[in-house]
């Protein structure tokens, strides 16, 4: 077998097989298909796509390309939900302790942020002491006694994913429906979970920008996660607008604590409660209204909260901040923004916001950067609400005053004003099983 | 200016500026731009193709991509003819002494043969002591002397094109439009020549399969030939068999010898006649019938012949092989080749015939493989020509009589007898100005 057919083939639109699959992922993780092979071969797949049975057998390549973890020796059902990523989507810390706190296990491996989408990690690390990387058995002990911990991705999951997106990332090839579903899924299944909720964006600020991609992206990926032994669900959520009214790392740790005092804003709390309600329901803890109960009386009762404050403590931070968010570092510097003319908010552009939250220091241009934890923005005003010209629609944060007129300046081209009332868009559009 | 916004831009289907096709191989040639990104590019272009004026700046940027020559203290205008290549294509031999005793300069740059068509420089190399590695003032005092000199390519002209081409042979782009005319071209008008004739091959043993193909290839390229100034005629020429009956290194000297003295095949003597007076038109010889006139006069008073004798003995060759090709030195064994039934040779795959004539020893599979010589193909019968079962349609010559039996079946998989006498092709298709 020669990577050169193989590259020839997909590039007159045919079908691989498995072994050939198998044969560039092995290939190229041990160094013998170099780089620009493999990113001719990207480029040809952008082009002419993958079927299902591709998609599968890649998915299951990058899953077998390095370590898979075994959770045996977590006590019951184990679930994890994954988002697809987008600006403000806090919704991990909330869902997680409330799940834990239900009785399902939430064993949680995850990323950093990169570019204009923050990571949970980054959002946890904004509680003082916290930390993320802790050794296997910890790990599995604090999920034991708790439900709950989430720690960073091991470097050795799937570590084709890790080398083909960095390939990607550099020639344009990330925005491909298949190699997006490989990485995804190639990943959560080297985890070794029983359940598994996708909440997959929609709209300006995700990958797919129409509810019909992304409900594609979905089934295709439930489709998959079945086929490897997972019960698997995907909702379809809204990501035209950032989720939540805080954007930046210590602001949306205390929206989530919010969220879990029964103060969070109604958004972010509704997306919380349908995710919670279908990670347990998934988990087999009663029907979709039984399920939906329990959620919120775990918020109502303050266990989640607790859930949420126990596991802070056993990962080494400060869960005196859980219970009384004012002791978060406050940013040196704030500054209103304020509408320029009168109207509703028609539109804004979601990775706009993303980007303006970096620009003020909340995330990383490379992953070598210091982030500034209590830098980002409060939307004031959101999509769909009536402003008068010289209202207040933001209030931005930063230790470093140089930043706000880049992140002003970006924020305000992302937002557009006009004379009527947009439609209202759901907060979940589908459910795909 | 950033190549990663360069591949998503033809990744999407845009033109680029000729500032960003001179980014990429300014960068590429540097070694700024690494191979993944140029091959993901080059995929990019494999789909998206390139409009005129973008084949026309790679062209360019790859002509500039090195030195460029100065033929300037040439005498007398210069014409170069350059061929897609093919198997047992040998017209450089005819058409170059040909031009040269009409007194229009031929300063030629040659290369060698890599898989299954062979090349001009390792042709000339089967004449004992021929020298195809002179230094600048040798080979123009040669030219100036006789009228002809031909050399091999020196590894400065044209660098890019060294390096795309070695990286389009491993991610299979090699076949497509703008990256041949620019790598054809980018050589071409590196040298320093006043008139091109292009042939363009077409057929099974071509680069463009049909025609319609071979047509456009050429009309882009004596487009862009013209916008650099130079004089550009271009033929296309039958590739859907060999041309001549020799296949081979010393074998196709040969041939070149008897059809200059009048004696060669007549489909090859043919294209050379075609390729000679098309030449010196161009370089404003006279009218199509004068310059015929012309050529044919050459060839029936010897003084192409001689002026071939004297370019060899000017690159210290023995010239007496010309006038008695018996001294070439004989391949130790031969065999000849039966039609296994009765019928009319309907078709032949001609790659397949070059590929046969390589497993004999007459070409190599990488650049560092020796050649034989004498090691190569006579076809006894052609494309047309009736055979009863039994009959010698070809016979084979090598130095490793190990060598004979997969070169048989190379060739009778690329051998079609069947029942109906096939068409007659005509061998000059097209003529594009």
């Amino acid at each position: 077998m020669r990577m050169y057919d193989i590259i020839k083939k997909k590039r007159d639109g045919l079908a691989l097989t498995e072994q050939e699959i198998h044969f560039f992922i092995d290939g190229y993780v041990k160094g013998e298909i170099p780089d620009y092979q493999a990113s001719a071969f990207l480029m040809a797949v952008y082009y002419k796509g993958m079927n299902l049975d591709e998609t599968r057998a890649l998915t299951f390549a990058v899953r077998d390309s390095g370590v898979t973890l075994d959770f045996s020796n977590i006590d019951g059902i184990r679930v994890d939900k994954h988002s697809t990523g987008g600006v403000g989507d806090k919704t991990s810390l909330v869902v997680a302790p409330i799940v834990a706190s239900l009785g399902v296990k939430v064993a949680k491996m995850s990323g950093r942020g990169l570019g204009h989408t923050g990571g949970t990690i980054d959002k946890l690390e904004a509680i003082p002491g916290f930390q993320t990387d802790l050794s296997e058995e910890e790990f599995i002990k604090i999920v034991n006694d708790l439900g709950v911990c989430i720690v960073g991705q091991s470097h050795e999951l799937a570590p084709a994913d890790k080398k083909l997106y960095a390939l990607r990332d550099v020639t344009a090839t990330v925005d491909c429906l298949p190699l997006i579903v490989s990485s995804i899924m190639g990943k959560k299944l080297a985890a070794d979970d029983d359940c598994i909720v996708l909440d997959v964006k929609t709209g300006s600020g995700a990958f797919c920008k129409t509810v019909e991609e992304s409900a594609r992206l979905a089934s295709i990926m439930v489709d998959i996660g079945k086929s490897a032994g997972k019960k698997m669900l995907a909702l379809i959520t809204d990501m035209d607008r950032p989720l939540g009214a805080n954007i930046g790392n210590s602001l949306e740790v205390i929206e989530a604590i919010n969220t879990l005092n029964g103060n969070g804003p109604e958004d972010f709390t509704e997306v919380c409660l349908i995710l919670a309600t279908n990670m347990i329901y998934l988990a087999g803890k009663g029907t979709m209204e039984e399920c939906e109960a329990m959620v919120k009386r775990s918020i109502a009762d303050g266990s989640a909260l607790e859930t949420l404050a126990k596991m802070v403590k056993a990962q080494h931070g400060d869960e005196r901040v859980i219970y009384n968010p004012e002791l978060f570092e406050k940013a040196k510097y704030s500054r209103e923004v304020k509408a320029d003319r009168s109207g509703y908010i028609v539109r804004v552009d979601t990775e706009g916001y993303g980007i303006a939250s970096l620009l003020l220091g909340a995330g990383r241009n490379t992953k070598e950067e210091d982030i500034d934890y209590s830098a980002g923005i409060t939307l004031v005003k959101k999509t769909g609400d009536k402003v008068e010209k010289g209202d207040v629609i933001a209030v931005m944060y930063t230790n470093d005053e140089n930043r706000f007129q880049s992140a002003v300046d970006r924020f305000m081209k992302s937002t557009e004003i006009g004379a009527e009332k947009p439609e209202e868009r759901p907060l979940v559009f589908e459910r795909v099983e």
